[in-house]
């Protein structure tokens, strides 16, 4: 089954980005599902009602997203009723659903829109807003129609997975695992897991990290696969879903009840912005210092200025000196340091944009580690050495 | 005159966000085309062909981007000169072009389909890629295709520009003039603004931050605009257009040589890692602390064990301390402090979540500020406070 997703908003073509065809594309993804076309238009009838009737010339399930809003002049819904010769009708189960939730005497003007619906349409209610959702079947075809707002529109996702469901050959269920890969390469993933894998994979490829997806219709054959890969790149795994580094190792310093410091240079303090984004990171994490020139890195975090002037700040062994002292200055079990060239400026041959040294230190060990990126993007380098640094500290915790 | 946006690929029916529409749309905008209709269509002949077709019924100007390249079996072109009846030839120009910049000797394979192009479009040159564009008339409407990359299709907007001013009618050329403002709430916005604008404007709301687009078709008119809204609202205005408040507290930190150091609690590293967003951001930014516990701030920072026991971490005295102490242990001649209460939890009745103290201190004064973010979201309230610091600390200097 292929879908045709049409998206109402003059919004979405000014200045509001449209982020729900992914959302849309992943859950119909997960029952087999394939999102082939995306359309968005402006809040106007004609664009609606035009926009759906070649939806409708095209695929057998069309979701329409917005255009339900009371102050809407029921866009949409008058577009399907009439491409579907099927009346709108008072609806006394939305108007009795309204009335008990916002407990009104008389119905107020702007909430009798939101009672109409297209003629048979089964009804999704809207615990969080006004508008109820509908599904209209029509010569075979399926039109869902959902209210903008994420929060609304996915409250009733579970009764549309049960619709769809029922419509499909309930073998045809796609299975997903998705993993979360830290440190290594595209060409790397792909070169070790080739010969256990089919076509029915896709890399997502981000700042030295990636999700490798595996998809099919056998459950456990998906199972077994999924054993299988870990087996390979089992160290380089971090989590599932939607599991995030930073995310996975609060959860591992608090379950293990230790703390941690960082000594960033290149990175200016996104480790510790990215760590602190998660609820509760005080647990943990005590703090960390942004050394950003070489007199900082020598005054407050300690470092040698021999081992600086020997070796210069971007350098192995002032990445130890950094994550070693540092975890010493705070009192922390542990600590994770950053230092390198996120360019644009500052490289040289030796020392090329994209060079940054980690530092991990533990009570019981130092390490260090060196990775060049070689995607020539400031905000890019600095991406892949947070994750590369939290990644490094998660391995050596775990 | 309405435009219409196809986007061929199918990873942004997958995975990939669709993010050109805005910036087209904008574009567009600023020479007064309106885009009501983006669709986004998979790597699919027939797909394409129909989307094409649809929207030359629809409108006047059609813009498709992708489906140019040379694994993408020509299919966009191939669409195109089906639908115009326009045959597609083998254009000596693009290959001389191609031949000069990769300096081949024989044409390889992959490139011979970069070398065609619809009978009579009139071709724009790539200096980031191999596909070139082609703007294509037929039957009084425009059709005109783009290479997928963002620097690709952007280098050559100049031409394109040129190219619909000449179509249109140059007095509906739309002007417009896009302030960025901190710290200033929407509705104080509208409030103060609404006197002196009509409906022609637009506020985009962000964390703390906002903009507001005026737009009219009479520059004198706008201009005068402008110069009203300055005079109302000026304090509050960082810059204009593409402007960041990181970018425009870098260049007066720059233009005066004077250095910058932070002092971070609730927002764990963010205001020093977008200081360090900037390129060159070394040549002012010495530094920072993220005191996440407050053992650190009294030990790295050193607030006193006192004002804190006293007035409790999040308090004016603190943030005040932070500042002034932060700026003497890094030496730098401004720092800038944030403390306070990100949320979900550690909310009390005094305190509550969203609670945020700031010290900005000078060599000629320290002062601190107090804002409550309302919107009890942990990230919006990191960004908020990341940016209303940045905003602060640029008050003070200029």
């Amino acid at each position: 089954m292929k879908a045709f997703f049409i998206a109402v908003g003059s919004e979405l073509l000014d200045f509001k980005l449209n982020t729900y065809t992914q959302i849309l594309s992943n859950k119909l993804g997960e029952m087999g599902i394939k999102l082939n076309h995306e359309a968005t238009v402006e809040d106007d009838f004609d664009e609606i009602l035009s926009a759906t009737k070649y939806a409708l010339s095209r695929s057998e399930l069309i979701i329409i997203c917005g255009g339900l809003g009371p102050t809407f002049d029921d866009l949409t819904r008058k577009a399907v009723s009439i491409l579907t010769k099927r009346k709108l009708i008072f609806s006394n189960y939305i108007y009795d659903f309204l009335k008990q939730k916002y407990r009104f005497k008389r119905l107020k003007k702007n909430l009798k829109n939101q009672c109409m619906a297209v003629e048979n349409a089964m009804l999704l209610e809207n615990p969080n807003g006004t508008a109820f959702g509908e599904i209209i079947e029509f010569n075979g075809k399926i039109i869902i129609l959902i209210p903008g707002p994420l929060n609304e529109w996915l409250s009733m996702w579970d009764k549309i997975k049960d619709f769809l469901s029922k419509k499909l050959n309930s073998k045809k269920r796609i299975y997903s695992v998705r993993f979360k890969i830290a440190d290594l390469k595209e060409s790397e993933l792909e070169k070790a897991l080739k010969p256990i894998t089919k076509k029915d994979f896709t890399i997502l490829s981000g700042p030295n990290i990636c999700e490798f997806i595996l998809r099919g219709y056998d459950k456990r054959k998906i199972e077994k696969l999924k054993i299988k890969v870990e087996k390979i790149i089992g160290p380089n795994i971090y989590g599932y879903e939607e599991d995030t580094i930073e995310k996975k190792l609060g959860e591992l310093l608090k379950q293990k009840g230790k703390t941690l410091s960082i000594a960033e240079s290149c990175t200016g303090g996104l480790v510790s912005s990215r760590i602190t984004d998660i609820p509760g990171s005080s647990a943990y994490y005590l703090g960390g210092i942004n050394a950003y020139s070489n007199e900082i890195k020598t005054k407050m975090i300690k470092v040698n200025k021999k081992t600086i002037k020997k070796y210069g700040a971007v350098s192995e062994q002032t990445a130890y000196e950094m994550a070693l002292k540092s975890r010493k200055i705070f009192d922390s079990d542990y600590s994770v340091s950053v230092t390198g060239i996120a360019g644009p400026e500052g490289g040289t041959e030796d020392k090329p944009v994209g060079l940054v040294w980690f530092g991990i230190s533990g009570k019981e060990k130092t390490l260090t580690e060196k990775r060049i990126f070689l995607k020539k993007d400031r905000s890019y380098i600095k991406e892949a050495a947070a994750n590369t640094a939290m990644f490094l500290l998660y391995k050596m915790i775990k």
